[in-house]
C-alpha cells in the first residue's frame, strides 16, 4: 500500500508510514493526542495570558478531554450531560464554564449542586432561571457580534446588544447574582482575524462603562471560532493572536481573567479518518467514489455546506494524475455526499482506502448508525507515557 | 395540563387525553403501532397486488419491524447492519430486498451467506461485485426517473437510463446472474401522484423489450417516496394508488411480483415527540422557543431544509391566540432550528411541553448525543395483545 501526498495540512505524525502501520479494519478515526497538546501550547503562546476552556461539544472523547485536562486546560460545556462526562474523568466543575446561553432549568440546578458556578446568559428570562436554580452564581453576558466572516454564523440564535447587556448585568446584581463577565462568539471556523479584536473592543467599552458605575467585571471570554485548516488557507493562530492581543492591550479596563473557548482549532487537524472505497462509478461525465463513511456516520458538517466540505484527502491507490471525484457516503440518501471535486489519483478503485484529514472536530460528535452503517472506530496515538 | 388542537394531521390514538396519560419524563417519542398497522393495510388496499417491503432505514426500531413482520410485510435494506437487525427478530433473509445500489463487497458476501438472494444495481462495477460475492443472485436494475416533485431528489447519486439498463441486464446474464427486475425511486416525500405511473410506464417499455429478447423479468419494484402528512396537504395514498394501478394495468408485460418500499409513509404520522420548553425569548421582533430536542438529537431533517420542517405542533400551554414562533433546539449550533414560523399559543413558556407530530420517520434513525443532549426515549403503544 502506498499513500499519496497532497498539498494540504496533514499531521506530520500521521503520514503514510504511520497510517500503513495501523493494523485495524476500516473505518477508523485515528487521533494523535500529541498534535492536540502541541496545538494547545501554540494557542497559549499566541494568546499570552488567555486561559483555554476547551469547547468539548466539538469532540467529547474522554481521551482528548484527559489530554487537555493534563495540559491545564479548563472546559466549556453546553449541557449537564457534558458536565457529567467531565466529572467522570476527574474534572472539577469549578473549572468549567457553562456557556450555552439558554439552559434547561434542571441542568442549571444539577450543575450548581455539583459546584459549577459560572453561567452565560443573554436575556432576562435566563437570568431569572439562573437566580432561581443557582442562587448567587457568577454570570457572564453573551454579546451579539459581527459573525459574517465565519462558516457558521451564530448571531440569530444567541447574543444581545451592548445596551441590553449593560441593563442585564445590572439586573443580575438585583437578582442576587454576581455580574462576572462578558463573552461573545464570532461564529464557527471564522476566517477574519479582526473579528475577535473588534469584539474585544466592543466588550471593552461596555466593561469600562460598568466600571464607572461600580461594577468591575472579572472575566472576558473570547469565545470560539478559531479555525482549523482543511484544503484552503486559514489565518494562523499567531496572526489571530497578534491582532487580538493588541486589542486586549488597548482595553481601557482589563479584567483579571481572560479566557477563550477553542474547539475545532485544537482537535480537527489532529485526526485522520480512514474509509474503504465500496464502489467507484462513472456517472455522466463525473467520477464517483462511494465510501463506507459519509454524512450520517461521521461527516455530518457536509449537510450544512451544500457544496461539500473540503477535507484534505489521500488514498492507498498508486500515485497517478489527480482528477476530481464526487466522493459520497454509503447510504441511500443523496445528500450524503462529502465533496463534489475532491482530487484523488485516477486509479482509485473499490477496496482502496481513502484518508480524510482534519476530521478531529465535529465528526464522531454527531455520528449515527443511519442506514445500518457504523461510525468509524476511534483510535488514539501519542498519549503521554 | 391541557393540550391545544391544531389544524393538522394527528394520530387519533395520540390525542390530548392519551398524551396527558403518559407518565414519563420528556423528551420521549411515542409511537402507536396500531396506526402503523392501519397504514400498512391502507397501502395494500390502495395498491392491490403490491407487496410491501418496508424501507427500514426510516425507522429501524425492533418494535416497528416486528409489527410489520407480523402483518406480512417484507423488508428493504441498505446495509448488512440492517439485515442483522432483521435476523435478530426472526425475519428470513430470503424475504428481504437489498436495494442500496452500491454495496460494500463484504456486505454482499455476508448477505449471500445468510440467504439473501435479491440485489439492486445500476452499474457494471456493481454487477461484477455481486457476481463475485453472491454468484447466481437475482439482480434488479435501478432506473433513473424524474424526481422533481420530491422533497429529497435522488437521481444524481443513483440510477441509470433505460438504454444502459437494458445492456446491464444482458450483462448480468452473461455474468451468471439472474436478471430479475426493475426498480426506481421517485425521491423521498414525493408530492406528484403521476411520478410512480410515469416510472411504471418507462419500466414497462423496458420489460417488454427484454421479453422480446427472451428475458422475462420477475419483479417490478415501485420503490419509495410515498409521502406522509406534516402541516401541508399531500396526495392521499388512494390517489397515488389509483393512478399507479392504472399504469400497472396498462403494462404490456406484467411481471409476477410487484413490490413497493414505503418507509416514511407507513411510520411518520404514527408518532409524537414530546419535548419540554427550556427557554422562551423575544429576539428582535420574533418569539423564540428553545426545546430540549432539536436537529441533532432527533429532528435532523431540518438541516436539509433551510426553511425548517413543518412538523404539526401542539403544546401543554393554555389555549390562546396562535402566534408564530421560531422553534429551536437545545444546542449551541445555530442551524439547530426546527421551524421559523410554527404556530403555538402566545402563552407558551419554559416548562411547558411541545408536542411535534409526524415524527415517526427519519428522527431517532439518526439522532446523536451532540452537545450532551440525549435523544428522546422511545415508547410504543398499540401492540397487538
Amino acid at each position: 500500500m502506498t499513500i499519496g501526498t497532497a498539498p494540504s495540512p496533514w499531521p506530520a505524525t500521521l503520514g503514510p508510514a504511520q497510517l500503513q502501520a495501523i493494523d485495524m479494519p476500516t473505518p477508523y478515526l485515528v487521533t494523535d493526542l500529541s498534535a492536540i497538546r502541541d496545538r494547545h501550547a501554540a494557542f497559549r503562546a499566541a494568546l499570552p495570558g488567555v486561559r483555554v476552556h476547551y469547547a468539548m461539544k466539538c469532540n467529547p472523547s474522554p481521551e482528548i478531554l484527559r489530554a487537555l485536562h493534563a495540559e491545564g486546560a479548563g472546559f466549556e460545556i453546553a449541557s449537564l450531560g457534558e458536565l457529567r462526562t467531565l466529572q467522570a474523568i476527574g474534572v472539577d466543575p469549578a473549572d468549567v464554564l457553562y456557556s450555552n446561553p439558554v439552559k434547561p432549568p434542571s441542568h442549571i440546578a444539577a450543575a450548581h449542586a455539583a459546584g459549577l458556578w459560572r453561567y452565560s446568559f443573554d436575556s432576562p428570562n435566563e437570568l431569572a432561571k439562573i437566580a432561581e436554580h443557582a442562587p448567587g452564581a457568577a454570570v457572564y453576558v453573551r454579546l451579539r457580534v459581527d459573525d459574517q466572516g465565519s462558516a457558521f454564523p451564530l448571531s440569530r440564535k444567541f447574543g444581545t446588544d451592548t445596551e441590553d447587556a449593560y441593563d442585564l448585568l445590572l439586573l443580575a446584581e438585583r437578582l442576587g447574582l454576581r455580574p462576572y463577565g462578558i463573552t461573545f462568539h464570532v461564529g464557527s471556523q471564522c476566517l477574519r482575524p479582526d473579528a475577535w479584536a473588534e469584539a474585544v473592543d466592543t466588550a471593552g467599552k461596555l466593561m469600562d462603562r460598568l466600571r464607572h458605575d461600580g461594577i468591575e467585571l472579572e472575566m472576558l471570554d473570547l469565545g470560539g471560532g478559531f479555525p482549523a485548516r482543511y484544503t484552503t488557507g486559514v489565518p494562523a493562530i499567531e496572526q489571530i493572536g497578534a491582532v487580538t492581543t493588541e486589542a486586549i492591550d488597548a482595553l481601557p479596563y482589563r479584567p483579571p481573567l481572560l479566557v477563550a473557548e477553542p474547539g475545532r482549532h485544537l482537535v480537527a487537524e489532529a485526526a485522520v479518518l480512514a474509509a474503504t472505497v465500496i464502489g467507484h462509478e462513472r456517472r455522466g461525465d463525473q467520477n464517483w467514489l462511494y465510501l463506507e463513511v459519509g454524512a450520517f456516520n461521521g461527516l455530518m458538517e457536509v449537510l450544512q455546506t451544500p457544496g461539500g466540505w473540503d477535507y484534505p484527502v489521500r488514498s492507498s491507490a498508486p500515485a497517478g494524475d489527480l482528477v476530481p471525484y464526487v466522493v459520497t457516503g454509503p447510504t441511500c440518501d443523496s445528500s450524503d455526499t462529502i465533496g463534489y471535486a475532491m482530487m484523488l489519483p485516477e486509479g482509485v478503485r473499490t477496496g482502496d482506502v481513502v484518508y480524510l484529514g482534519s476530521t478531529g472536530g465535529y465528526t464522531l460528535a454527531y455520528a449515527s448508525h443511519f442506514n445500518g452503517f457504523a461510525p468509524p472506530t476511534p483510535l488514539f496515538v501519542g498519549a503521554r507515557e
